[in-house]
C-alpha cells in the first residue's frame, strides 16, 4: 500500500476529474465519485488485476458501477490508470459520441464492463459474472492451472439496494455461494429526495446475513487502509461479500457535502474553488500532476499481471491444447465449427418427423438437439422448467459448490435477465433463461438493456397468448409480443411450429450483436409443409407460406394463428377466392431484409389482413389503413384455450369475413 | 375457537372443494388451498372482520391472496362462509364469464380485494391497503369514533418472497411502521421447480427483522389454535407482522403432499379416492355436510360487526355530519362537486398565463390547482420529487407515525406502483406516483393490473424521450410511449403543453374506469394558442390545432413534437403547401371517440406524417402504408437535448422534405 498522502492525492485526482467535467458538462453526477474516491484507490491500487492496455483479457477481473449515474469515478479511473481514454474525452463528457457518456456502456469505452445507469441491474449482472467464472473454472482449470480465476468486485449505493432487484440477485449469490463476488455499499445515507432515514431504513448488513453473505460491517469508506483491509478479508471468504462503507456524499465539497444537492449537479464554480481550497488542490481543471499519474498508472502492473497467465496459459495450451482451443473459442463467442451442420441436421429432423407439438416442445427439441455441440448453452428457469421446457437431457441443474448448465433461477424473473445479461458480457457462454411471456414485463428493463449492450442473451417466453387457457387474463399475453418489437435492437421471434421454432433458435445462436426472444406457445400446433426455398426462407424473418396465383389478399400470421391463415385460405378457396399466405415469425429480421425481397412478400396494392392473438395496432404497419387485422385489444378470459380462441374470434369463419371486407 | 374436531372439518371442505373442482376443471393448484387450510380456518373463523352479505362495507378487514394460484382456497372460504357465490360457480371453476376465475379477480368475485396471481403484487397491494388504512383514520378519526380501524392480512409463498417486488415493500412498510399489516408465510419449501433448497435458502425471518417488521417463527401452520394465538399477537404489534407458518403442500392428499407434483395439477381421480379416505371424507364433490355449512357460516356475525360500525358511524355522523358526508365521497370515489369548475379555472389559468415551460413543471402547477379541491390526493415519487415534481406547496412527506399526504417511495417504481393499486383499491385515496418514463419498464406489469382492475391509479412518467439529454439512452425513453398504449384498458396522455397537460391530469381524475399514465418532458415546451372549440376538444384525445383551407397533408404530433409539427406548418405555408396539425395527447382516448369525429380530424384520402421523438411502428396504424413517420427506431445518445433533437432529424427541414414526399 501507498503512503497516506498519496493515497489521498490518488482519491483527490477523481475529485477533481469528476467535479471538473461535470462542471465543463453543465450536467452529471458529482456526488457518488467524491464520495467513493478513496473506495476506489483501495480497490484499483490494490486489489483490482486488470491490464489497461488490454481490456479484453479473458481472466481479468470485472468491475462493474452498479451506481451508474456516479459514470465520471470509473472514467476518471480509466484514464488516470492508463486505459485509453484520453483526457480530451474526459473534457468531453456527456457529449455526443464522446467515449464518455452519461452513464457508462459497454463497447463504448475501454475498460467498462457493462452498461450500467437503471438501478439495481448493475449488481444483477455482476452476479451473473460471478457465475460464469465460477462455471468456466469448474469446466477450464486443471490442476495447477488456475487459467479461470478471477473476482467481480461492484459499487453500488442506496438506490440499488432499495431496487427490487437488489433482493433476487443477491439471495440467489448467496444461495449459490459465489465467493468471488465482492460488492462495496456506499453508505452515504442520502439519495435524490434527502436523507434516506425517511424511506429507507433497513438493517442491510443483517438483510444480507440473511442471505447467506459475508458481511463486512462498518468500514470507514474514506480510510484507504482500512477498505484495503475489508477488501483482503472478502477474497478469503467462502460466501459472496457486502463490504458496508461508510462514506459521505460529495466529501471535499465543504459546503455541499452529506448533502442531496451534491448528488446530481454540478457543483458550480464558487464551490468548487471552495474544493480546491479545501482539498489543497491547486491544478487546473483537466490538468493531473505527473506524479499522481505515476501513482495511479496501472499499466506496468497490468503488463505483468497477463504476462503471468499467458505464460501459465501457455503451459495449459501445452497440456490440454483441445482445451486451450476450445477455451480461447469460448471465450471469443465464436460458434463451434459444425454448428451449421447441426442446426441444419435440426432443422431437416424436424421436417421429417412432421410433428404436432406445442412450440415450446418444439424448442425444448431443438435445444435438446443443439446442446451437444454448444458446451456454451447456460439454461435455466424461472421456477417453471417444466412449463418452459427449457431442460434437456444431459442438463445438470447448478447448486451450491455443484456446477452445471442449467439454472433454477427460482421466481425472479428480472434477476434471471440481468444475470443472464452478466453472464453474457462475461463471455464464455451463451445464457437463455424463460419464463411465461406475460412476466416478460417483470424483465423488460433488462431485455432492454441486452439490446443496448448488443450481447446474446437469448430469452424464452413461453405460453405466449390466449391459449395458455384457464390461468386467465393475468396470466394471457396480450400486448407482449408487440410491445417487445418496440425495443430497438431486440429480435423477436414467434414459431408456428417446429421448423420455425429451430430455425428460430439457430438464429438465435448465432446473432452476435444483440439478443433475441423466442416465444413459444403452450398448446400443440400442427407441422406446416414446405419446399426447400421456403424453409430457406424463414430465417428471413418473414416469407410466403402458401402462395395463390392472382391472389385476391395476403393473409399474414405468426404463431399459433398460422394454422388458422392456413384454413382460412383453404376455405376461401374453396369460394373461388385465392390468397397467399405469409408467415411472420420475426417482424425484426423481416425489416433487416432488402427492399426487394420485402416487396416480393408484401406485394404492394393486395389488400392485407394480419392475424395474431394480440393486440392490433402494431399490424397496421403492415395491413394499412385499408387493411384488417384479426387481433384482441382486450384483457383474456380464464377458460379452456379452445373455447377463447371461438370467443375472441379466432375463427375461419371470422377471417374470411374480414377478408372479403378488404377485398371489396 | 371451535373444537379441534370442528375446525379440522372446516379446513377438509377447503380441501374437498380445491380438489374437487381443479379436477372438474382439469386445471388449477389445489397444492396451496389443501396446505394453507388451516390457516384460512384460523384467519376467517378467528379475527377476519368481514360482512359476506355486503363485501363492500367501508371498515372490513382487506384479505388478500398474493399467492393467487390457490384461488380455489378463495372461493372456497367465500363460498362456505355466505358470500353470493354459489356451488355452481365452484363447480364452473375456470370457465368462461364465471365468478372463478383461474385467479382471483377484484370486481369479478365479491369478496375478493384485488386481482393476484403475478408473483408478489398481491403483498404489494396489501401494503397500499394498510397505508390508506391509516392515512384515512388519521384524517378521519375522532375521539371515541375509530370509524376507520380495520386490519389488511395477506397470505403469500415462496414465490411472492422470490420476487424483488416482495423486498420494495417490506421495507417500506417496515420503515413506515404499518402496524395492521399481517402477513401470513405458507412456508412449504416448494415451489415449481420442486424443494425450493436448492435455489431459496434465505432466513426469511432474519431478512423481516432486517425490514423492521415483527416476525412470529416457527408457528405450525396445521395447528388452528397455534395460528389463532400467532395472529392474535400480530393484532397488538406497533409493527406489521410476518407470521412463518411451517406447513405441507398439498396436505391431505397421501402421496402427493409435501411435492411439487401437488402444486399446479389436479391430483387424478385415484388420489381424490386417497384423500376422501385419508381424510375420513365421505362427501361426494361439491357437496358440504349442513354442519361444516354452520361453521363456517360468517353471515351472522359479519351482520353484527357491520350494524356495531353503522351504530358507531351514525353517532359520527350526528358529532361530525361534514367529515361523515366527506368520508362517504371519499370512500365512494366520487369528485367533489366543485371539481369541474376547479378544473376549468386551473385550464383557463394556463390559457391566460401562456407560459412556456416543461410540462413536467405544467404537470406540477396542475397538481397545485387541484389538490386544494382534492383532499383525496396521495402523491409520490420514486425517489425523484424534484425531477418528477410531483410535490406541491402545501403537501406533506408520510414519515413513520407522521401522516401526510405525499410519499418519498423510495428508489422502488414496481413497489410504487403496487403500493399505488392497493391504495385504490382500498378507496378514499386516489393515488399518483411518478418515476422517469424509461422506468416505467420497471412498473410495468403493475400498470397492467392496474388497467386490468379498472382502478384509478395515475402514474405520472417524467423526461420523456431524447429530450432528456446527457444522461443518455438508458434513461432515454425510445419506445415507451407506444409500448404503454399497447396495454389495454390503459389511457396515455403525452401533453404538449401547460393547456393538454392540465386537461390531462383532469381527465385522469376523472377517470372512473381505469388507470393512467400522464407523461411529460423535461425540457420547456411552448405554450399553443387555441379557440375555445379547440381547448374543448383536448379532452378528445386528438383534435385539429391548426387547420389550412384546401390541406395537403395533416402532420400528427405528440409532446414535445408538436411544437416542431406547427413549425413545419409555418415553413410549408411559406412555400404554398398547406397543411393540417393535428395534436393527439391521447390515441387511446381519440379511440374512444365516434366515427364522425375521427374521420373529421383524421380526414380520409389526405396523405399523413406522423412526429414523435421514439420509435416509429405504432403510428402506421395512423398514416397507413402511404404515409411517413418522422420517429426514432435506435436507442438514444448521450447528449444535450438540442443536440439529440437534430441529430435524430427532428427539424423543420426533415419534417417539411418527409411531408412533400408524401404528397407526391
Amino acid at each position: 500500500m501507498k503512503p497516506t498522502q498519496t493515497t489521498t492525492l490518488m482519491a483527490n485526482a477523481i475529485r477533481a476529474l469528476a467535479m471538473d467535467a461535470v462542471q465543463k458538462a453543465n450536467s452529471g453526477h458529482p456526488g457518488m465519485p467524491m464520495g467513493m474516491a478513496e473506495i476506489a484507490v483501495a480497490l484499483w491500487d490494490g486489489h483490482y488485476r486488470h491490464n489497461p492496455a488490454n481490456p479484453h483479457w479473458a481472466n481479468r477481473d470485472r468491475f462493474l458501477l452498479s451506481n451508474g449515474h456516479g459514470s465520471m469515478l470509473h472514467y476518471a479511473l480509466l484514464h488516470l490508470a492508463g486505459y485509453d481514454l484520453s483526457m480530451d474525452e474526459i473534457r468531453n463528457f456527456r457529449q455526443l459520441h464522446s467515449k464518455t457518456p452519461g452513464h457508462p456502456e459497454v463497447g463504448i469505452t475501454p475498460g467498462v464492463e457493462t452498461t450500467t445507469g437503471p438501478l439495481g441491474q448493475g449488481i444483477s449482472n455482476s452476479v451473473g459474472m460471478a457465475l460464469a467464472e465460477w462455471l468456466l473454472a469448474s469446466e477450464f482449470n486443471r490442476p495447477g492451472f488456475d487459467i479461470v480465476d478471477h473476482h467481480t468486485y461492484a459499487f453500488l449505493g442506496d438506490g440499488c439496494l432499495m431496487e427490487g432487484i437488489s433482493h433476487e440477485v443477491a439471495s440467489l449469490a448467496g444461495t449459490l455461494g459465489l465467493k468471488k463476488l465482492v460488492w462495496l455499499y456506499d453508505d452515504n445515507g442520502i439519495s435524490i429526495d434527502g436523507k434516506v432515514e425517511g424511506w429507507f431504513t433497513d438493517d442491510t448488513p443483517k438483510r444480507f446475513e440473511a442471505y447467506g453473505w459475508n458481511v463486512i460491517r462498518n468500514v470507514d469508506g474514506h480510510d484507504v487502509a482500512a477498505l484495503d483491509a475489508a477488501i483482503a478479508k472478502a477474497k478469503t471468504s467462502d460466501k459472496p461479500t457486502l463490504i458496508c462503507c461508510k462514506t459521505i456524499i460529495g466529501k471535499g465539497s465543504p459546503n455541499l457535502q452529506g448533502g442531496d444537492k451534491v448528488h446530481g449537479a454540478p457543483l458550480g464554480d464558487k464551490e468548487i474553488a471552495a474544493v480546491r481550497q479545501h482539498l489543497i488542490w491547486d491544478a487546473v481543471p483537466f490538468d493531473i500532476p505527473a506524479p499522481i499519474y505515476e501513482a495511479w498508472d496501472a499499466k506496468a502492473r497490468g503488463a505483468k499481471v497477463e504476462a503471468e497467465w499467458n505464460a501459465l496459459f501457455a503451459g495449459y495450451r501445452a497440456q490440454y491444447p483441445q482445451l486451450a482451443a476450445e477455451f480461447e473459442r469460448r471465450m471469443k463467442g465464436e460458434l463451434p465449427g459444425n454448428f451449421e451442420q447441426v442446426l441444419a441436421a435440426a432443422v431437416a429432423s424436424c421436417i421429417e418427423k412432421k410433428e404436432n407439438i406445442a412450440t415450446r416442445k418444439a424448442s425444448q427439441n431443438a435445444i435438446q438437439a443443439l446442446a451437444p455441440a454448444l458446451p456454451e448453452f447456460l439454461g435455466g428457469s424461472a421456477d417453471l422448467t417444466g412449463s418452459n421446457l427449457t431442460n434437456w437431457k444431459e442438463c445438470k441443474a447448478v447448486r451450491s459448490g455443484v456446477p452445471g448448465n442449467h439454472i433454477n433461477y427460482g421466481v425472479r424473473e428480472f434477476g434471471m435477465a440481468g444475470i443472464m445479461n452478466g453472464v453474457a458480457l462475461h463471455g464464455g457462454f451463451i445464457p437463455f433463461g424463460a419464463t411465461f411471456l406475460t412476466f416478460s414485463d417483470y424483465s423488460r428493463n433488462a431485455l432492454r438493456m441486452a439490446a443496448l449492450m448488443k450481447i446474446r442473451s437469448i430469452f424464452v417466453f413461453t405460453h405466449d397468448s390466449i391459449g395458455l387457457g384457464e390461468d386467465g387474463p393475468t396470466h394471457q399475453s396480450i400486448e407482449h409480443v408487440s410491445s417487445l418489437r418496440l425495443i430497438p435492437n431486440l429480435d423477436n421471434w414467434r414459431p408456428a411450429d417446429t421448423v420455425e421454432s429451430a430455425v428460430a433458435w439457430g438464429a438465435a445462436v448465432k446473432r452476435h450483436d444483440g439478443p433475441s426472444t423466442l416465444i413459444f406457445s403452450r398448446q400443440n400446433l400442427p407441422f406446416q409443409e414446405r419446399d426447400a426455398q421456403t424453409v430457406a426462407n424463414i430465417a428471413k424473418g418473414g416469407y410466403v407460406l402458401r402462395d395463390a396465383a392472382d391472389a385476391k389478399a395476403i393473409l399474414i400470421a405468426t404463431g399459433s394463428e398460422v394454422e388458422l391463415a392456413i384454413k382460412a385460405a383453404d376455405a376461401l378457396a374453396g369460394e373461388g377466392i385465392a390468397v397467399r399466405v405469409v408467415s411472420m415469425p420475426s417482424t425484426d429480421v423481416f425489416e433487416r431484409q432488402d427492399a426487394a425481397y420485402k416487396a416480393s412478400v408484401l406485394t404492394r396494392g393486395t389488400p392485407r389482413v394480419a392475424i395474431e392473438a394480440g393486440v392490433t395496432d402494431f399490424w397496421y404497419k403492415y395491413v394499412g389503413l385499408d387493411g384488417a387485422v384479426v387481433g384482441i385489444d382486450t384483457f383474456g378470459e380464464s377458460a379452456p384455450a379452445g373455447v377463447l380462441f371461438k370467443y375472441f374470434g379466432f375463427t375461419v369463419e371470422n377471417v374470411v369475413a374480414k377478408v372479403k371486407s378488404v377485398i371489396g
